[in-house]
């Protein structure tokens, strides 16, 4: 709602705007100024359209604040804040533009690893975290179908209670991997069943969530990062049909073309690698397909 | 520079924008959902216009998180971030409209402390802090030019070497009182000629300055705050006409009204309350008009 201002008003508003852009006219690097000058154009527009308070101000430098003091190596409320505006998802969004049949992308999150296991297709991810079996399995390919052998898998998710190995005090790694496409472009391992979970919500984040009636859950998930010299990489999650938190996921990291069905298996029946597996499990298909690089 | 995408991808880029902003739709509190969707909009438009990559998101994560990193109870890295983005002059300006000929207000900054000694007219605020005296005299008015007795002036400025009593380690108070306007509206003290002084410039938000050629320097100034039953609470500075810093404020606190005219005597004249003065001093007139206070 904007609200009717004199044109006097009006002028001396515009006039700060100016100037404010003006005094970032002699950055050397011009990407720096662009952004400089577009974040003031918007944040002014945003404290300009809502009349934005002294009081509402306060609470702001407040919020960051707060926001700066609970943010650790491990806890990072910034990103969060950044995810629960949707800001992470459009970065992602813009840095991912549609390419035909390519698959989306999805927000990275804070609980990737570099230092994941190598395993075979076939092989089991989970190493010992806690959850209900799920053998996973897929092609990639680029946008014409042609498959992509050697593409490095990357995959993360969290265990049966909702919980990344690296949440844990101990060091324990597991639940994480990589492992390559064989030679058709294909892959196949064994994961856990994806688990809903809250995002760290005992902090600023958290309490403006509550103020705003919103839910800190995110939607059941299991992460991908996918690379091949000459594509681009694909940072996604797959998600659960049929998971009443999709319409609500916390960071809007959902899309429809994301959401696979998980198909689920009565115990002691026997699994696409032949084993027979003692209590229920699941299998999903994930076929990917990956972007060409551009300059 | 708004970058030319495709009808698919500018469609995704605006489906998440609506997604997010619906996210807020349940909020109790009116004013607190209008502001959020408002963040929203302005923050995705400004992600979306510039094209952020995730190497500048990560960046601005990392800027944030140095900002909170530097921030304690006397040292505020936001309030310096939103100051030299102009962001807090723009609050000013929407808290302020311009009402006639009433005296136009300026930035807070962080050096108010609430328990300033009070003096009479015509007595000494400096306490003790070093610089050249400075008489400052005038009225306080409504816009209709009527005097308005018994009015709160609070003053304050840095000393001669740039430095607020409170960052000074002891716990001196110096260069700050308050006073109020006699039967007639007017007032009068000795304060100190004031002198340029940077911003904090060790952390996230000088460096930034550094990289896009900013100065973290203020221009030179007095601090006044005027408040008085039935009339808008006026915070302000006043600044010297010819000080080479007017046009480069670091936190655009200038306004063109608000430069005076503070006259060198030489040492040895007398002083307008009929002291002879035993070295150089100066004076300057601050007619101070305030806005009726509005429901």
């Amino acid at each position: 709602m904007n609200q009717i201002v004199s044109p006097e008003q009006s002028r001396r508003e515009q006039e700060l705007v100016d100037r404010v852009r003006a005094s970032f006219e002699n950055a050397e690097d011009p990407r720096l100024r662009e952004l400089m000058q577009a974040l003031v154009k918007h944040l002014h527009a945003f404290v300009r359209e809502v009349r934005l308070t002294e009081g509402e101000w306060d609470a702001a430098i407040r919020f960051l604040t707060e926001a700066g003091r609970i943010t650790t190596d491990t806890r990072q409320e910034f990103v969060l804040l950044s995810d629960v505006l949707g800001a992470s998802m459009q970065v992602i969004a813009v840095g991912n533009e549609a390419e035909g049949n390519a698959t989306e992308a999805t927000v990275f999150g804070p609980f990737f690893v570099e230092d994941a296991p190598r395993i075979e297709c076939g092989e089991d991810m989970s190493f010992g975290a806690q959850g209900e079996p799920c053998w996973v399995e897929g092609t990639v390919s680029d946008t014409e179908g042609r498959p992509i052998p050697g593409a490095r898998i990357e995959v993360w998710e969290a265990d049966e209670d909702g919980f990344y190995d690296v949440q844990y005090d101990d060091d324990r790694r597991a639940a994480r991997a990589h492992l390559f496409s064989d030679a058709d472009g294909g892959y196949r391992f064994w994961g856990l069943a994806p688990t809903p979970y809250p995002i760290p919500h005992d902090g600023p984040v958290g309490r403006m969530l509550e103020a705003v009636g919103r839910s800190p859950m995110r939607a059941s998930h299991l992460h991908f990062m996918v690379t091949a010299p000459g594509y681009r990489r694909l940072v996604t999650h797959i998600f659960v049909r049929g998971d009443e938190l999709l319409a609500s996921d916390s960071v809007f990291g959902v899309k429809e073309s994301l959401i696979k069905d998980f198909v689920s298996h009565e115990a002691g029946s026997r699994a696409p690698d032949g084993r027979e597996i003692a209590g229920t499990w699941s299998d999903v298909r994930f076929d990917i397909v990956l972007a060409p690089e551009r300059a």
